[in-house]
């Protein structure tokens, strides 16, 4: 493509139904749908639909704005690809030559994601310190970050017990729970109501999160009652992240965005609303230590540190 | 039959298979189970297996025992059944007609039927008196008591939303809904992990019970997580039944008995267990008041007078 021609607005947001397929995404976690985020902002910056730097950021941001309204919720889509526009601004202005700033970009994003590989391995590492032999935990919904912990343990002997949630309205602990008894981890299964029971049996709670922000952090609606009770117990609850979630509310507002009402009742009947919203805040104060790259935390430390 | 002849076992124990469809009834709420075992009862003074008040009372005591264990949770099946046992051995010893005694059993039958369709008038009116135009009342399963509070409440033109949990594995819940919003109740409907969010919004907390002991009430899983969980965001839980409920646990233990696995995972994988228990016990210090027939009691006295 010559750098003079005009490119058209289509041409340049061809992006837009990978987009919307991870907007209508509920099956996957925020990790997965992040890199899914990554792997459009490399494509777009290899496919030269920009003719300079400042059409690059634009359209770039265009792109970056999608990407974060799609799933409001997720840090991680806005950490990362603000990240990359960012590096991408701070280019001293001397380099003119778009194929480049494009090679820098490009090395970026690359830098990122062997960046993440780690952080995820010190995690798993780390979080997995945790659990020691005999303890029972009890997980809600399926945080792939939760599960490579457990796999971790697991790898290095650990005889430990998981208490995995149904997690309605989509399953996705039932999943978790075959995945995690098909590498040897003992696991029972409950449905949802049951957390006081498990919870008066678990030694601790230990969820992932999408976003940490001023005061809450945001996971799988149900994590807010499994904290409550907890906390109630005397059980600790411990949330394991990655630094990139870190995303305030004053920075980028928490949008909560309805999910299939037929995934609960499939008529519609008059007079009958149904509430179906897969995540919610929970107050960070219910959290007893914090794992991320940097750490394990005890809750005031990472507050103190980070928000 | 002549008074003379021996009756077999097999003949007097004919009601065992009926006993065993109670216990096999995940369906039906402890109010219509106790009356179908109050029927069970009915039926065996009516059919004659006995030849004299001794022998009524030790046969009648084999189909209470047996009703108990059937739905070791359901307080109403014992209370009930123990009171006609119970007034068959006061009958004045004079009295050896067993003719005579049969009729006056099964009046007392009769009285304990009537009695409970007036409590339970009763208690629609009193618990009904506690909905006031504007409130959001969150329920949980599906409690025939509080649903007709909720019908006495409607009959009286209040104003209210009731919020009520789907209620896994048998979703008992979002059948309840259906018929509140059928009857022109404004109705939401959430998964079972969503009370957190619910109970934010709700003014209270309304539960039936199955029964009361010493120290808790007995209803479907997930109550104690509610009951908690409204207690810590300051929203007072009213629990409705009536005093022939109340059992205490050194008078007949409380057993939970497991529901089937298939209903959270239909296979059958290594290393996975389901627990899969449909009622649960909360501590009675979580609830703010109690609804029986002899008034709308706040829990200090309710525990004070009858536990």
């Amino acid at each position: 493509m010559s750098s003079k021609t005009k490119i058209s607005k289509a041409e340049q947001e061809y992006w837009r139904p990978a987009v919307e397929q991870i907007r209508q995404d509920s099956e996957h976690g925020s990790l997965h749908l992040s890199n899914q985020a990554l792997a459009l902002v490399e494509e777009f910056i290899q496919r030269r639909l920009y003719r300079n730097r400042t059409e690059l950021i634009q359209a770039l941001s265009k792109l970056s704005n999608a990407l974060v309204r799609a799933k409001p919720l997720m840090a991680l889509i806005y950490t990362r690809t603000r990240r990359v526009l960012h590096f991408i601004q701070t280019i001293p202005k001397e380099e003119k030559d778009i194929e480049r700033i494009r090679t820098l970009a490009l090395e970026e994003v690359e830098r990122i994601r062997r960046e993440t590989e780690e952080h995820l391995k010190t995690v798993a590492r780390l979080g997995a310190r945790l659990i020691l032999d005999g303890h029972v935990v009890l997980t809600h919904s399926a945080s792939s970050m939760v599960e490579s912990v457990f796999q971790f343990a697991r790898k290095n002997r650990k005889k430990f017990k998981v208490i995995c949630t149904e997690s309605r309205p989509l399953g996705e602990g039932r999943e978790l729970a075959v995945r995690l008894a098909r590498i040897g981890i003992k696991t029972t299964l409950i449905p949802d109501a049951d957390i006081c029971r498990a919870l008066e049996t678990a030694h601790f709670a230990y969820l992932g999160t999408d976003r940490f922000t001023e005061n809450t952090f945001v996971n799988k609606t149900g994590s807010h009652a499994i904290s409550l009770v907890a906390k109630n117990l005397n059980k600790p609850v411990y949330v394991v992240g990655l630094s990139d979630k870190i995303l305030l509310k004053r920075t980028y507002p928490c949008r909560y965005l309805p999910a299939p009402a037929e995934e609960l009742i499939p008529q519609n009947i008059p007079n009958l609303a149904v509430q179906n919203l897969y995540f919610e805040e929970t107050p960070i104060e219910l959290v007893d230590k914090v794992i991320i790259e940097n750490g394990v935390f005890e809750l005031k430390e990472f507050c103190d540190r980070y928000l």
